[in-house]
Order: C-alpha cells, then structure tokens, then sequence
C-alpha cells in the first residue's frame, strides 16, 4: 500500500474547535493536476462539517468523498485519528505527540507499532541543512495569540471600571482571515489615536519576550504594531513613569492618551551575572546559568501593564517570573493587568502558569494571595 | 432648586456593562449653545472611565466635570443612582423600576418620596395623543438581539459538529455602530450566499413572532434581512421541508445550500377557534382567548430551527409554546436548535424561559427531559 499514489484526509475527531486541514482544496489540486511528477494519483478525503473547507470545494477539484480510507497508502491529518482509523501497513502523517512518550497517547503509539504503520510526525520533520523544524510553532501562534489577548484585555479593564477600545476586538477565531483579523485591530488602534485611553491606565505598556530568532514573538509584535505605538528601550521605561506622573494634575480628570508602549527585552534585562563588575554574556549565561539572578522582576515588570511572553525556556534556566516575585510585584501596585503566555509552558518561565486554556474559556485570572 | 437651569448627568454604577449615557456630548452641546430658549445653563458631568463618551468629550462642549452635583435642579442617569446620589427637593430621570412596586428597589423609592424628589421614570412617559411610551423596547433590541444570537447559533452548531460562517461574528457590543455591526452580518452573509451552508442544518428557518406594530421584531428582521434569504408563507413551511427531503440522495454528502429562510407568524398562526368552522378574529381572541386553543406547536414549531420572539404576551393568552410542547417536539427530533426570546418574559409565552441572560453569559441551554 505505502506510495501507491492514493492520499487519505482524515475527518479530525480530537475537538470541536479542530476547523484545520493538513491539505486545502488548492493544495489538492496542485497535487492532483499540478503536472509535477508527483505521483498522486487520488486523494480521498472523510467527508466533514466541521473543516473550514467544505467537502465540496475538494469534490470540485477533483477529490473522492468517502468514510473510507483503506484503499489509500498515505493518510495525514492534522491532530490524531481515532484508534480504528489507523489501518495496518500504511503511512500516517499527523501530530501524534508520542515522541516524548506522552503517557495519554501511548495506545496510539502501540497501535501504530502493532498495525507496521509508518509514522511521519510534523514535529520531527527538520531541514537536514539546519536541523531545524519545518512545521514549528510560528508566527501565526503569536498573532492569533495577540489577538486573543486584547480581546479579553478589554474584558479585563472594564471589569476594572474602564472601557476601552479593546472591547470592540473579537477572538481571533471569528476572523475569517488574516486580513480580517489585522483590519479589527488597525480599526482599534484608529479609535485609541482619535478618541484616546483613559489616562488611569497609562502609560499602558506591553513587554515582548523572546528576541532574536523568536517567530512568536514576532507575530505577536506584528499584531501590536497596527495600534498606535512607540517602542522604548527597556532602559527608558522608568522615565516615561515619570513623565506620566509629572503631567499638571488638574488635567488628570479628563486627559486622554492616544497610543500604547511596546519593549522588547532579551536576555541581559532578565538575568545579570552575580558578579556586577562583569557585563552579561550570552554564550556564558547559557553555559552557566548558576552565575547569574534574576533581574526582570525589579527592572522591567514593575512598568508592564501587559507582558507577552514568546520565550524559549528550560528548567536550568532562571524564570522569567515566579509566583513569589509576582506576589512581591502586586503587593506593590503595579500596573500589570494581563499576561499573554503565549509559550504556554506549564510551571515554566512564568511559575505560576498552572493550567492550559481552551478556545471556549481563554482566561482565567490567577489569585494572587498577599501576606502583609 | 427644581428647574434652576443646571442639568446633572450621573455615573452610572448598577453593573459594569452600562456604558450608555442619558444625553450624549452632542446633546449637552445642542442644550448648552443650541441657540433655543431651553432653560439650561449649566450642565454638570460625574467623572467615569466606563461610560462610552469620555469625560473629554463633555468638558469638550461645555459641561463640567464633578462628582457633586448638589448644584443641579435635575439629575439625569440610565439606570437607578446610588442612594447617596438622590439628594433632596430635586428632580431625577432614570429607569426606575419602582411602579410595579418591584420589591428590589422599595429602598429607592422610600428614599426618593423621603427626600421630596420629583421622579420622571422613562418607562411611565407618553405621548398624550396616543398614551404610547416614548422610550420602549425599540428595534435597537430587536437589532441588538439577534447580533448576539447569531453568535451564539455560531457555536451551537459548532458543538453540533457544524462549521458556519455565523462563528465570525462577534457579540453585539463588540461593534462601536450599528453600521459596524451590519457589515459584519453582511460579510456573513456574503460567505453564506458564496460557500453555502452545510445540507444538514438546512433548509435553516428562522420564525419570527411580533408582527404589527412590534418594533422590536422589525429590529431582528432588519438584521436577519441582511443575510440571503427568501421569506416564506406560515402555510408554505411543510412544502419547503418536503422539497428538501426528495432532493437527490447521492447529492447529500457534499451539498451545499446559500441562503436561509425567514417566515413572520401572527396570531392566527399561533391559536384557532375551537370550533374549527369559525374563522380567526383578532379581536374576538383578544376579548375571549379561552375560545381558542393553541395551534403553534403543531403547524410552525415543527419547522423552526430558529424562534425569535419578540410578542406581547400576558398570562390570559395561550402561549407560544409550553414546557410540554416543547418535550414532544424535542422528543419527534425537530431541528430547532435556538430560540432568542428578546421579549425575556420569565416563564411566560414561552413557559420554559426561566431565567435572564447576561452580556457576560448571554446564553444557556435548556435540558429537555425526554420520556418515552
């Protein structure tokens, strides 16, 4: 059966939010009669309601509808099948999280095994030339991320007693596109530049972590981007608190601000080595992170009303935040409403991230308990 | 102090969702400088950050911004004011609730007779010509009412295993005009009429009650009309269904449908003589409502995949549907899968309606029990 030239889509089963396909109509018809030597000859697809392109856009291009897979030596889906779909002898490309013998997935892996199926993971698919992932957590995440963050943020402040623009932004998945999505925040951004935030607020302040090579956090940036905003050195963020604080107080009442704060920070604004003479080094932190403490939590999160963190993070590192820190950074008044983990690493670079959030309840707000 | 020339606007504070305001910038700017002998000099605004227009907006025009409004004869809010907000020997403008003798707000309204205050309740204003309110529950509801209920059939069809364009729009409050909001349901409607919706939620009929002079019910239908869509006679229902039915089988996999139906009932779709030889008569139903037995349930109800109600109802009328009614159509496996009951009568026309909603949680579903 493997290569036999009759691809299979599966209809995803794992949630009701999974609208994704591991190939479009259009993919099909490049495949089907793009004139490559491909060697696709079919391509059989499980008819669904729930995927965002309709059964009969792939009928139209020359795609079989059928429940029944068996005749195809390939079949990919996006997340894993139902254990009954996976027939013996055959190739399967599909998410399958079984690399790291992830407990709850390991009958699937028994069945793949006990079946002789060939398993194509996209995780594991790297470039030779790089080792680098092909299909990697991109920037995509950080843009629907971002946008599903400013949707609750308007949430959030109105609860707090101020409406603000963000309240007109909806949750990413109501956009049909990209384009959609980026015209919603563009026609925010218009109202905070025209109609302003309410000073109580600012300067509201959003902090980006993972610099560099972090495609996360460069969506997320790209999003942000389309409000009006000024990026400021993490250095400078004290100053712009003092210049908030200096304005006539007579204003105060009814003064407006009519844009937001980004800063990117790296590295060296979240560790310093312990010994203060030496400047921070890169290459030397990553071998020895032991010689070096934190310094985020007293340099930058005291002026963030939002941090977006998109940082690549392991257990020898320090963290970014920890829920002691946190706890000291309430107990002062900080301005920080709302943290947008986009990383969503479990008990990671933020400590005090105990739990993954669905499209169904994308927030939870997390209790802080004050000792005086 | 009555009638001294300077209007009070209050901050409102019932729930964090009121973001209305009694006159707006342009209102305050057109009784300040507007040129006619209206009698106001001065008007005074309590400072908020959640109320839609800004407190710059107002100071922009002319008003002042204060929390004391002990200098103003009249005392505008939406909703009821804190009691230390009535102060005594002057008027105040608000929806009150209290000539019902509802039992939440005797405190207020004690308060309001203690302090010798003039009370101009919205709700009890009329034109002398007709006696009709001034202010009702206008079309802004209608509209309003069913912007969030398409949201909502959204993701109930989702949860059904359906993906429809309705999941692009947004909640009525996310969209800052009604403009706004018309153009996101033209935009779903466009990809109705371009990609279809799937054949199993179809023909898709949305039954609207309210006719004549119900406002609120020409709201939902200005909304619904933007949508493709063919109206249908209450008599032309079954025949819609039995087209739909002997539509060819080996089609039903992958075909798509691009428009809804909508089909506007009136009483004498709802109730019928009981002598079945006497034709309806409004009035006579009207004067002798036990003459009549309700029809609803077996004519319409059956076909419905959407109920908008938006009648008017009193407890001597039979009602739209009952408890009961409702099992037995459940239990025959009809397609109704929404009701978006903008009248809000708890257990009234529609028996099984027994709570409110909120924006925070606007929706919840009702458990049928079924006996067989």
């Amino acid at each position: 059966m493997l290569g036999n030239g009759v691809i299979g889509i599966l209809a995803e089963s794992v949630n009701k939010w999974e609208r994704r396909a591991p190939l479009t109509p259009a993919h099909c018809a490049r495949l089907l009669h793009g004139g490559d030597a491909n060697g696709v000859a079919r391509i059989i697809v499980q008819p669904s309601t729930r995927r965002i392109h309709h059964d009969a856009m792939y009928e139209e291009v020359g795609c079989q509808i059928s429940e029944d897979l068996s005749q195809c030596g390939l079949v990919v889906g996006i997340k894993q099948p139902k254990l009954e779909m996976i027939l013996p002898d055959r190739a399967y490309a599909f998410f399958s999280h079984t690399h790291k013998a992830q407990k709850e997935n390991m009958p699937l892996l028994d069945k793949v095994l006990a079946e002789r199926v060939t398993l194509y993971d996209y995780e594991l698919i790297v470039k030779p030339e790089t080792g680098k992932r092909k299909l990697a957590f991109g920037n995509y995440a950080g843009r629907a991320g971002l946008v599903d963050f400013l949707h609750g943020l308007g949430q959030r402040y109105l609860s707090l007693g101020y409406s603000t623009p963000f309240l007109s932004l909806g949750a990413s998945y109501m956009y049909s596109s990209l384009a959609a999505a980026k015209a919603a925040v563009i026609s925010v951004g218009e109202e905070i530049a025209s109609l302003g935030l309410p000073s109580g607020i600012c300067p509201l302040v959003f902090i980006f972590t993972g610099s560099g090579n972090a495609i996360v956090s460069q969506g997320a940036q790209e999003i942000f981007r389309l409000l009006p905003h000024t990026f400021v050195e993490p250095s400078k963020l004290p100053e712009l608190f003092s210049l908030a604080k200096d304005a006539p107080s007579s204003m105060k009442t009814t003064k407006r601000i009519f844009k937001v704060y980004g800063c990117v920070v790296t590295p060296q604004d979240m560790v310093q080595h312990i010994d203060s003479s030496k400047p921070f080094d890169k290459a030397d932190y990553y071998a020895h992170p032991e010689h070096y403490k934190p310094i985020f939590h007293e340099r930058i999160a005291p002026y963030a009303s939002v941090i977006v963190n998109c940082m690549y993070w392991e257990k020898r590192f320090h963290r970014l935040l920890s829920t002691q820190q946190l706890q000291d950074l309430m107990r002062k008044q900080c301005p920080l409403v709302g943290i947008a983990d986009i990383t969503c690493d479990i008990n990671g670079s933020l400590e005090f991230v105990n739990q993954t959030t669905t499209i169904d309840s994308p927030f939870f707000r997390y209790r802080v308990i004050l000792y005086y």
